[in-house]
């Protein structure tokens, strides 16, 4: 008879088997102020005694601080560098064409869901919108699916079935709180129903495009969330809670967004269609931000044209860095083919847009909130456990959040 | 008869002399977002008219983020590299003593207000604390006088009297809202009753250090101030709205402040006292931010120790930027002489202290909000006229207020 092996390995990294289940939450654009204040407000109680039993500390996220990158990298437990996704859109320069980065056909590196499962673990992975539910759920032996198209889930695709009837709830809209809800809803049901020793939960940002930290709005989502956590908690489960970015308010003080159209500077300078200009955050739902980041990669046909470019942007008010290709490889750690010649990024008040006749901003009903930048790189990792064995100087970053609550949090009580 | 002239100069500047009052006021703390979510949530509608009708801008105030440098490039209309207030507080090297920089003896160069008041205009500058009143009103022939000692101002040292009585409010608390309310109320009853030509108006952070953006006790002190303003602008005064500063949580998610004790690390590094640690924040009023914000400077004894500081400054988490002393002067605009050998910045989410034993942070009911760092530079330039000939190339500053205001906004309608 084999023993079934302690550990289970994934792009290079070992994580210890599950005595109980271990629920990893990525809470989409959230700010670690989001969960201060509805602490402070006092409407998530159980955070706040999650917080103070279990572990708080604060780690930086894959810049593009975007969705992609980021969901791709705690699934895998490594920066774009290694799994290859650098945004949710990006220029295919072989094809000479501009594609959305969420075709697993992208992605070079395995999941460690994926080995988790391979590994005889049962695994689930729980999205909100299904643009990511591909990606995370690459080959992926158990359940994943999403709230969006939680009622075309099939056994064959998803793992499972029927999942408006074991939520209870009906297909919620994309753009809503509710996406959210049915993603900790999903996830409460499914670890009653199938106790899965590995679950990952991951959220969107549709109320934090739209609503500060500490608003009743905001308050009112984290309370929900604060309820879910509550009940996941009450199962026994580990949980870790991360956020794949931060969110910024991107307008002045009168709540015009502000906004540095770069394909426009770079047509001023050097002449029409010279430089092409990639806003990685572009995806198919864009309505509550417009297509606008806090980050850009700018394509450019020679080198002398890429110094004008780097000295145009520059020059440019709101920009943070513009960095080149290997600059920004090396600092951010990402892939440098799936990057253009330079990368720029923008202050924490400032998005990037290329023309303003491209950007529909008709959908911004409320003060403009987005991320991409290094001002939205910090986010919270959380434990409903001590952590113990992390070294006080190591760069914490979100993908290691599966690391920590699968070899670092401690056993619960009575275990 | 000599005709008046038409400008009025200081620190090489040109300000046109003012055909209506025109009242600078300089929120302490104010983070943009402070102004966009208080009119989101329809408790200002008084700034919310003045921006569509006015101008909205973002301008960067002086690094460090702190209130005397900032203050005082205001009043001056010039960076610390000219007036040479770098801080609240620094290491007099010569004398070997650290001080409090709130003496006019270490100003080197004259405020606009002064000139002002030699030119023959009536000018006026409140303060909230008293510790900005000796700086602010140097060499000043016109009133000067703070909220926190109005009872106790006097027609020859503060070119007024009996501050209660045209106020009509008790001397309010050090550490409250009231206290930057009596510096509107008493600006408000000083316009009515000697209609002065130039008018400085400087609140205090209280608030802000407490409460985020669109909270309701942040709500409550911009709906307080609205009303003030649109008072202000019925009385036909030109207002320029700026900052000294923002505003950003320095906590983790649970809501406990995320701090780097410079001098315990250089200690261990390079042995105790070889280093010496400065935070320019230091003043008398300590009790709501525990002398922590996100600026240091750190002398070392020789170029050795120097290096091995950066070094070890660098490796420590949360840490934005180490510069050396020329460095910082030259991208910060600052006093050579008057900084440390090196200089740290930290970021959004945390903040610089000496060694634990040395902060008292029992104060800190709420979690802990900042300013010092690059992530509190953005500040809001807001003015209730269109303004007219303003390069949009320009890098506009909280110091180019005065010119703004003076020089660029549009004479009123009717006039």
């Amino acid at each position: 008879m084999t023993a079934t092996p302690t550990f289970i390995e994934a792009n290079g990294r070992r994580y210890a088997r599950p005595q109980q289940p271990v629920v990893v939450v990525c809470v989409d654009g959230c700010e670690p102020d989001y969960i201060t204040q509805a602490i402070q407000a006092g409407v998530a109680p159980y955070m706040a005694r999650m917080l103070e039993h279990g572990s708080s500390l604060i780690g930086d996220c894959v810049v593009p601080s975007f969705t992609n990158p980021n969901n791709v990298s705690i699934v895998t437990g490594v920066p774009p560098s290694v799994h290859g996704i650098c945004g949710n859109y990006f220029y295919d320069v072989e094809a000479d064409r501009e594609v959305m980065m969420n075709d697993p056909a992208y992605l070079r590196a395995p999941t460690l869901l994926a080995a988790f499962g391979d590994a005889g673990a049962s695994v689930a992975a729980i999205t909100a919108k299904d643009k990511l539910r591909t990606l995370l759920g690459h080959q992926l032996r158990g359940v994943c699916f999403s709230a969006e198209k939680a009622d075309k889930a099939t056994a064959a695709e998803c793992g499972i079935d029927k999942v408006l009837e074991l939520v209870g709830r009906p297909v919620p809209s994309v753009y809503s709180a509710d996406l959210s809800e049915f993603v900790f809803a999903a996830g409460v049901r499914l670890l009653q129903a199938r106790r899965p020793d590995l679950m990952y939960l991951s959220t969107t940002d549709y109320v934090q495009h739209k609503c500060a930290p500490g608003t009743p709005e905001a308050n009112a989502f984290y309370a929900m969330m604060d309820g879910y956590l509550s009940e996941l908690d009450a199962q026994g489960a580990v949980i870790g809670l991360t956020a794949d970015h931060g969110m910024s308010p991107k307008t002045d003080a009168a709540g015009r967004p502000r906004v540095v159209y770069l394909q426009e500077a770079l047509d001023a300078r050097l002449g029409a269609t010279a430089a092409r200009v990639i806003l990685p955050i572009t995806d198919p739902y864009v309505v509550h931000h417009g297509a606008l980041g806090s980050f850009a990669t700018v394509y450019a046909r020679n080198a002398v044209e890429r110094a004008q470019a780097r000295e145009a942007l520059l020059a440019l008010p709101g920009i943070e860095a513009v960095l080149t290709r290997d600059e920004a490889a090396q600092r951010f750690e990402l892939a440098a083919d799936r990057i253009g010649d330079l990368v720029v990024v923008s202050d924490h008040l400032t998005v990037l847009g290329t023309s303003a006749a491209r950007h529909d901003l008709s959908g911004l009903t409320v003060p403009l909130r987005s991320h991409g930048g290094i001002s939205e790189q910090k986010v919270p990792l959380l434990f409903n456990r001590p952590l113990h064995g992390v070294d006080p100087a190591r760069r914490l970053r979100n993908f290691d959040v599966f690391d920590l609550a699968l070899n670092h949090a401690s056993a619960p009580t009575g275990s």
